[in-house]
């Protein structure tokens, strides 16, 4: 065989496994390339807590559907938090909504943002998805990201922290990004 | 020619091309990587019908502004199955809300999340855009996933299947996805 | 050394070279594969502009939580034009809602569609994000495409164009995609 033959199989061979290797980058989950476990605390208001209020029903749930608040729309700007603690200087803002969308058991569904301005992070990252309140778990969609999260997608994963009533709860949310530019 | 410049012209090239071929993945609308149809149930309430009610309007739609439900906020928690039949075993839920948003015409905007909890499915699908009801079929973008679906994103084609006054309608949605891990 | 070992060596380095390439494709928030600059209009209606009107609230907000519209959720079918000229001839309708969070300030979150159906482009790109309108631009996620934006991603940079009042608001949209195929 001659050299160029040599050669040109090469070239066929590396070029189809590259074309492989390119066309099934890999991506899995117990391996982000960013993680940040954060805190949200939601106060809804009931007309005597203005001030400390962070989220509001804005919407008319048909009560006679649901003993579970189907159709509450809550419309919220909650402080993140790197702990527990209502009070710590938030490193973020959660700002969007959720609605409970379920007539027999209480379950939400959220669309926010969460708006970094921190010494740390500047930027966003946009959220989406169904919280499952029954279950230990849930993931939800990170779907874009801006500023520090230029491009970022991933997955969230929310667990309930703390519940007082309705007037108080606490999630935490272990955030996955996948995609980090 | 020395070999060692062969080498390292065959290096170059092959590189290059390596470099071009990742940096252009091809996405082709003919070609997604997973396809499901299944079909959405809306029932919505009308205050008669709480026990077979899936959808709810929760706003205040200023009707004076239009005869075509502009404003109107529906609320879901929908039965996904595979066939046309309303009574078939769910194997999935739609999570979210649509909106009419248009003066001169029946037009929808929808924002939810497919909840597969099947046998064959665990994982979730969040779904955003415009539904043109006046046309065919309308296209909507799956802007993310997790589970079985992890990091998935495409394209969901509706078109209405059923309507039957303002009590119910079905939609197909022929779920193409062109990012599967 | 034989010529085969030749071979095996430098296969190991391509292939892992374009490994490494393939699983680094980076994204540069000063390349955009495609670039769009749109005006928004919003005329917001106030019972007495019916025709003219483009968007209209449609929640309860909790007038006593804040004076700067905490919770009023206003849905839009809102023209999109190439220049600042409200009477221009829409490329595209943005279709779906923004919704005020803030107690403190004025301060918005968007979720819409924007509809093309032009000679220039037919197809839709999702967004999604926080509208921090005290600063001088935003950035906003782009989550995703379909038609001529098939799959699409990127940023979209708010800056606001015009105030009049509670009545109209002019926003400039610069679009940047980072993924086009």
């Amino acid at each position: 065989m001659e050299k160029s033959s040599y050669f040109k199989i090469l070239f066929i061979i590396l070029s189809s496994s590259c074309f492989l290797i390119a066309n099934s980058i890999t991506l899995k989950p117990e391996k982000p390339c960013k993680r940040l476990v954060l805190y949200y605390h939601d106060i809804l208001f009931n007309v005597t807590n203005a001030a400390n209020a962070t989220s509001a029903n804005v919407s008319n749930p048909p009560n006679v559907l649901s003993d579970f608040n189907f159709g509450m729309l809550v419309v919220f700007d909650d402080p993140i938090t790197v702990d527990q603690n209502l009070v710590s200087t938030p490193v973020a803002r959660a700002q969007g909504f959720y609605l409970y969308n379920m007539k027999t058991t209480y379950n939400a569904w959220f669309a926010y943002t969460l708006v970094f301005n921190s010494s740390e992070y500047n930027g966003t990252l946009s959220i989406m998805g169904a919280d499952i309140i029954g279950e230990k778990t849930r993931d939800l969609s990170i779907v874009g990201g801006t500023g520090d999260f230029f491009m970022a997608r991933g997955v969230v994963t929310f667990s309930t922290d703390a519940v007082e009533g309705l007037g108080y709860f606490r999630l935490k949310m272990d955030i996955k990004l996948y995609e980090c530019y």
